[in-house]
């Protein structure tokens, strides 16, 4: 229990909580398109976790179409996984399609750890400036080449003038100025495929709605963490997980977030 | 409530929901096998759908093997979704091994309306004459060039020369000279991806059974509407949906579909 | 019912299940990292299950990545599914990576009998010799040229100095000198998709573990065959069972293996 006077809540009520629900009540309101150049293995669930919070996607990996389809969306995901010949090619065109419509780009640099050519694939995205990157611990360490410590993680945001939202038993979101840490969740998260991947596109979807990464991040983050806390004291196992999940994220207000986010400012 | 007289009635069982109650039950019986090239969103469920009608899905987009799985299939379905080079490929060796085979061939021209170059492969698709289209509005209007009216709809079929299938919150089957419109359904539907996909791949199928479009088209929406409404009342969300429509469509009967159809003849 | 003194007996517990059911406590354990080259059907289901059983997927199939990814996995998955020249390109590369280091490697011959040149890339597979094959009566009949009975499974196996699980209504696992025969299991496993495929992960993390073909691949499909026919007893049809198998799996233990376990020595 945090001792009176402590940075630490049970609940809290930040504002930057109130901003993130009140994004995501809009973002439920303004059903924004997602274009998402992703995986292999999150396509579907990604789709379905958009649809399940009122979002509408589109998933194409395929290099003649990307650009078409970002430039017909509110917010692009850019997901490194199984990363394709078709992939590498669609990637920067989708990319230059988003931000000639001004659209919020999101980098999900999954697994760079594993392998030094998606590593440096993911640099040169870097350098592109994303808005956002959500990442998790050993994902950030392979690209900041030190701990994900939380000073570390606020100064690497910093330098690079973008969002992190380094995701795992506590999410941290954070700019370099502003920022939160989430401690919603439930360890069945980690045993089901693709969670990361579509919290990305989560995010994507709120960034474009709220048009400023910290909140954006903030509600996709919160709204995950809080929907997957309930879902998984509904579940049995990682088996019956999902369809609670997507069930929860339907149902979810921007007032249930207040009410159960449990965040550090 | 429609007035005494209307064509319009709460229950029907007009001679084509008979039909295709029988070439349901027939399908079920004869378990024909489906090739799908489709989108990789939709590959899984669409399986997992075939599989829960009791079809044979085999499921490989790869342009070198493509047309020895469609010789050796019943029906091939042919979605645009995740259009790459790959399919592209694929798409022509598989048709003119199923034409070969004298195999039904479906065509689901999926979000057309978000890529040029989607479009015109589409458009050189319906030139090779599929057997059925199963589309929603907003792609019949940026094939046909205008609004999906009934009248518009049944024209374009009779001049086309195929059966249309067009689904939204009522679902639309002509060729222009028969036709059949489907009330049943639930709102959640189009909160759960690839559902049209799937829908597609049922109606490739069972076209394969009736050896006639109309009745064959017929009975897979048929089927797939009154499953996902029996299955909507069960669920939670669009997360529970889909486990309970594939167990629904697992115990579906074709004297079920006559009981629950509300269709329009 | 068999007879007395019949080599068949309702519950067993042969030296092989006990060793295998130390295995699957061992793997959960261990928490292997299995690299999988699967089909586009099986990625998200398979990364799924190996979640469930405690292990660590990774699921790229692009070229580039593979031999990475293989390097640095515990064991190596190959599925023949939606063979496309990336894949194609990807097999050897990360087959070799996996040799350099030691690990095992499973192959799944996937539709062999349906696609020639499917099967000429298997019998390239074979001919660098997997630690385990697993596959269906059809796939052994199109790679061994003949029936899949007892004895011809136990001599090809043999020939081949390799061990072969082939799985049906009942699963056979045999090196030509030591194996096992399981009859548990439940109909409705094969009215999902991607089970097989997914199945042959399971092996592959298990005789990572085991460090021998035969325990290894007894464990995978013991654990499976188990899991699935509890999870079958609890579900409604094809579409809720997903859900209970994998709770079942993330739930099973050695023990409860061994009390289950109906097998022929």
């Amino acid at each position: 229990m945090p001792a009176e006077g402590s940075e630490m809540s049970e609940t809290c009520s930040t504002d930057l909580v109130r901003e993130a629900a009140a994004v995501w009540d809009a973002a439920r309101a303004a059903r924004p398109r997602v274009h998402c150049i992703t995986n292999n293995v999150a396509q579907a669930f990604t789709a379905n976790l958009l649809l399940a919070a009122g979002m509408i996607p589109s998933m194409t990996h395929a290099a003649d179409e990307a650009a078409d389809f970002a430039a017909r969306a509110d917010a692009l995901l850019i997901n490194l996984g199984t990363l394709d010949p078709e992939r590498r090619a669609a990637i920067p065109r989708a990319w230059e399609a988003a931000r000639a419509g001004g659209r919020p780009v999101v980098l999900d640099p999954v697994f760079v750890e594993r392998s030094p050519g998606r590593l440096a694939f993911a640099r040169a995205c870097l350098a592109r400036r994303p808005d956002a990157v959500r990442l998790n611990a050993a994902e950030f360490e392979a690209l900041a080449g030190g701990p994900a410590g939380p000073g570390a993680v606020a100064d690497c945001a910093r330098e690079r003038g973008l969002c992190l939202a380094l995701t795992g038993a506590r999410d941290t979101i954070t700019d370099g100025a502003r920022g939160l840490s989430i401690d919603n969740g439930d360890d069945v998260m980690a045993r089901v495929t693709a969670m990361g991947c579509a919290a990305s596109a989560l995010v994507a979807g709120c960034i474009a709605v709220a048009r400023d990464p910290v909140p954006g991040a903030a509600a996709g983050l919160l709204a995950f963490a809080v929907a997957g806390e309930v879902a998984g004291a509904r579940s049995r196992g990682p088996g019956s997980f999902p369809a609670h999940f997507l069930d929860e994220l339907a149902l979810l207000t921007g007032a249930r977030i207040v009410a159960l986010a449990r965040c550090d400012a």
